[in-house]
C-alpha cells in the first residue's frame, strides 16, 4: 500500500516536471495546451490532498511545514491556486515564473534517495574548506577580471568589471563559451595564466572531498593529541587516552573521574 | 594457429571500421565507392563464417547468441544482407542507419583486451553512488536551467527548458560550447553559480572511483609494526605476527600464551 | 571594540570593490558618478588612517610597510591621492589604471581567513612538482602550438606561433573558447591528440595536491595494531604502546625489558 | 665553469625558441629579420660545436647519437644547414616546416630538470591502464561520433563520420569549442550523454596517477601474497617471508635454500 502510494507520486512528480518543460515547448504547447492544463488541475489537486494529509498525519505539523519538504511540498502545490488569482491581468511575468515555480517538486524525489549518505556528509565536513576555496576563486576572479577589462577594454566584448570577472570565471572553471575572447597578445597572455591557473586549482575541491573519503573509510587509524605524559614526557596519544601508553602514568591525575 | 586467427580478426574489424568513416567522406566515396563495396562483402562474409562457427563450436549456443558479444557478433554481421531486401526502394534513412550498424564492430576489439579489470570492478561496485552523482547532476540541471529559461528567454537562445537544460549541462559539465551564452546581467550571475558547482562537483566522481581503487589496491597490504625479531634483527612483521617472517624465531618468547 | 572595528573594515572593502566595479558600468556611472566619488573618498581617508596607525602601533614600521598586507593596504590607500596630481591632464589611461588598482583591496580580506591554513602548506610543499607541471605543460604548447600553426596556417585564425601557442594552452586545459578553431583534416587530428593529452594530465596536479593532503592528513594518525590488553580487554593500541592507554596496564608484563 | 656553459645553453635555447616563435609574426620579422637571421647563424654554430663536443667527450658516441637527447641535438643542429641546400629553390613549405623544427630546441631543457621524478615513474607504471582508458575513450568516440553523424547530419556541421569523431572528442573532453553544436533535440540529448559520460570518466587518469603516487608514498606497508603454510593454514604472509608468522613453519621447506 505504502509502496504503491510511492510508485504513484513518483509518477505524478515526474509526469508533472515532463509537463513544465513541454509547456515551455511553442509548437508543443499549442497542440496539447488543453490536455496539459487539465493533466495539471488533476496533479495539483493530488499534491493538495498529500500536503494536507502530511500535516494532518505527522506529529509536529509545525516543524513538518517549516522543514525542507514541507516548503517543497508547500510550493509544489500553491503555483496553480495562485495563477486564479492573476486570471485576467496582464502579470504575464508573474504567472510565467509562477508555473515555472512547478519544476521545484522535482526536490519531492529527493525522499526516495535517502538522505545522511556518506557524500553529504563528506560535503558537510568539509564547509569551511569549500568556502574558503569558493572565496579564492572569487577574489581571483575580481582581479583577474579587473586586469582583463584595462587590457583588453570594451572593443573585444569586455564591456564592464562585472562582465569581465564572469568572463574570468567562465576562463578559470574551464568552461569557455568563447563569445568574449582576448584578442591582444596581453589579454591572451592573461588569458593563459588564468586558464593554467583553473587547470591547476581544480584539484582543490578534489582534494578537499577526496581527503574526506578517505578519511571515512579509514578504519585502523585513531586520532592522536599533542598531550604530554608528565612522568616520561612522550605525546600522540590516542584521543581519548586515560593513561601513557609508554609508562603507565594517569594522563589526567587530577581529574580521573570525569575524563 | 588461434594467434593468426585473432590477428586477421584484428584487422579486419579496423579494415571494417575505416571503411565506414570514409564512406560518410563525400570526396573519398565517390572516388573508391566500388573498392568499398566489395571488401564490404569480403569482410561481411568472413564475419558470417566466424558467427556461425562460434554457433557450432560454443557448448551452449543460445547462451553465446544473447551475450553481449554474440549480439555484437551478430549486429556485425547482419547489415549488408538486410540492405539487400531494401534495395532498389527509398528508405534511403534506414539504409544509412544500417550501414552506419557497422561501426559496432568496433566493440568485437573488446574480446582483445580482457574483461574484468579493476576499473571495471570499480565503477561496478560504485554504481549505486554514480546513479545518485547523476541524479544530483540532472536535479541541479532541471531546476537552472528552468531559471536561466526565466531570466534569460527566447531572445538570448534559451527557446524552451529542455534547450535551457541542454545548456546547463553543457555549462555544469564545464564543456561550454557557446552556441548559446546569457546576456543579462542577472542570468550571467546565475550561470557563475553554475560554472562553480560544476567546477566544484567534478570532485565526486573522482573521490567515487578513486576510494574504490584505493580500497582495491589496499586488500593486498596489511600493517606491518616496528617490532625487530630477537634472532636476526628484521622488523616490518605483520601487525599479528607471532614468528618471525625471515628465520621463524618466536617474535614474543615469553608471553607465546596471550600474544 | 577590535570585533567592531574588523566587521567595518570588511564593509568598507566590500563597498570599496563593488564601486570600482560598478564605475566600470557606463550606465550606472554616468548616473551616480558624484556619490560614489563621495564615498571614495570617504573609504580613502578611512584607509589612510587605518594605514598610519598600523605604522603607528606595529613594533617594526619596516617589517610592516614592506610585508605583503603592507603593500596591499598601502595599495589601498595611495590611488586616488595619485590621481589628483594627474588632476587635469588626459594621462586618460593612466587614471583609469590607478583607479582600478584599487581593486587590490579585495586582498586585505586575507586577513579575516587566516594564513597557514592546510591548502597553503599543501601548495607550498608541492612547489617544485608543481614548477615541473607548469613547465611541462609550456614545453606541450610550445611544441603543439608550432605544429598547428604549420598545419592550419593563418588562414584558419593560427595567425601566427604566439597565438597558435595560446590556442593550444585554451585546448590543452579543456578551456576551448572557440574563437579559434582547426579546420584541415589534419589540424583537428592533431586538436584530437591535445585534448586527450590534457583531459590525462588534469590528473598530474591532482595527484600532486592529494598526496600533499595524504600526507598532511597523516601527520595527527598513527599505527595501530590489535593487541588488547589483559586488564581491560580494549585494543587498538599505538602500535608501540607498552601500557594500555585506558587502564595503564602493562600490555606486554613478561618481556617489559626487550619491548 | 659547467655551470656557466649550463647558463649558457640554457639562455641559447631560450633566446632561439623566441626568436622562431618572433619570426612568424609578420609585424615583426618585417622589421627585424636581418638580427633573427644573425642570431639563428650563431646560435647554430655554437650548437654545432656542442653536439660534435658531446660526440667527442661521450664514451660511446652510437649510443648518444640514438638517445632521445642525442636526436634532438642533432634536430637542433640542422635546419639552418639543410635550408642552404633548398636556398633559392621554391620548395617554401619544406623550408617553412624545416624552420620550425628548431622549435625541438626546447626539448633540450629536458637536460636541466632531471629524469626519473616520481612522476614519470608513476605514469611509466600505469602505462596498460593508460592504454586502455584511451582505446575506451576512442571506442566511445567512434559509436557517438557515428550516431551524431546519422542524428544530426551534415546540416548541423557534422559532415562526416571523422568530423563527428573529432567533435565527439572535443565535447568528451569537456574542451567545447562551439564551432560545431547539435541543433536537434535528439542531438543536444545524446550531447548531453556524451557530456555527462566525459564528466565522469575524468575521473579514471586522476584515479591510475593518484593510485600509483599514493602506492609510492606507502612506506609502512607491505606486499604481501596468498601462500599458505603447510603447517597452521594461515596466508597473507610478506612476500619475502621465508617462516610462518604464525607458527614459524618454514613456508618453502624443499628449497629453503635458494628461495
Amino acid at each position: 500500500m505504502g509502496k504503491l502510494f510511492d510508485i504513484v507520486l513518483l509518477i505524478l512528480i515526474l509526469v508533472s516536471v515532463l509537463i513544465v518543460m513541454l509547456e515551455s515547448v511553442t509548437a508543443i504547447n499549442s497542440k496539447y495546451h488543453q490536455y496539459f492544463l487539465v493533466i495539471e488541475w488533476v496533479i495539483t489537486i493530488l499534491f493538495t490532498i498529500e500536503y494536507i494529509t502530511r500535516i494532518i498525519v505527522v506529529q509536529k505539523p509545525a516543524k513538518y511545514i517549516f522543514s525542507f519538504y514541507g516548503i517543497i511540498d508547500f510550493l509544489s502545490t500553491i503555483p496553480l491556486y495562485i495563477s486564479l488569482i492573476f486570471f485576467g491581468t496582464n502579470y504575464l511575468i508573474t504567472i510565467r515564473a509562477l508555473r515555472l515555480l512547478r519544476i521545484f517538486r522535482i526536490l519531492k524525489i529527493g525522499r526516495f534517495i535517502g538522505e545522511g549518505n556518506q557524500l553529504r556528509k563528506a560535503l558537510m565536513e568539509s564547509r569551511v574548506k569549500i568556502f574558503i576555496f569558493i572565496f579564492a576563486v572569487i577574489i581571483i576572479a575580481v582581479i583577474f577580471g579587473t586586469l582583463m577589462y584595462l587590457v583588453e577594454g570594451e572593443e573585444s566584448g569586455f564591456e564592464n568589471i562585472p562582465v569581465s570577472i564572469y568572463w574570468t570565471i567562465v576562463t578559470l572553471t574551464t568552461v569557455g563559451f568563447g563569445d568574449i575572447a582576448p584578442i591582444t597578445a596581453v589579454g591572451q597572455f592573461l588569458a593563459t595564466l588564468i586558464m593554467i591557473l583553473g587547470y591547476g586549482i581544480i584539484a582543490v575541491p578534489t582534494g578537499i572531498v577526496g581527503a574526506r573519503y578517505f578519511k571515512n573509510s579509514k578504519e585502523d587509524f585513531v586520532h592522536v593529541n599533542s598531550q604530554s605524559c608528565q612522568n616520561c614526557g612522550v605525546s600522540k596519544h590516542r584521543d581519548d587516552a586515560k593513561y601513557c601508553y609508554n609508562c603507565g602514568e594517569n594522563l589526567y591525575p587530577n581529574n580521573s573521574s570525569n575524563q
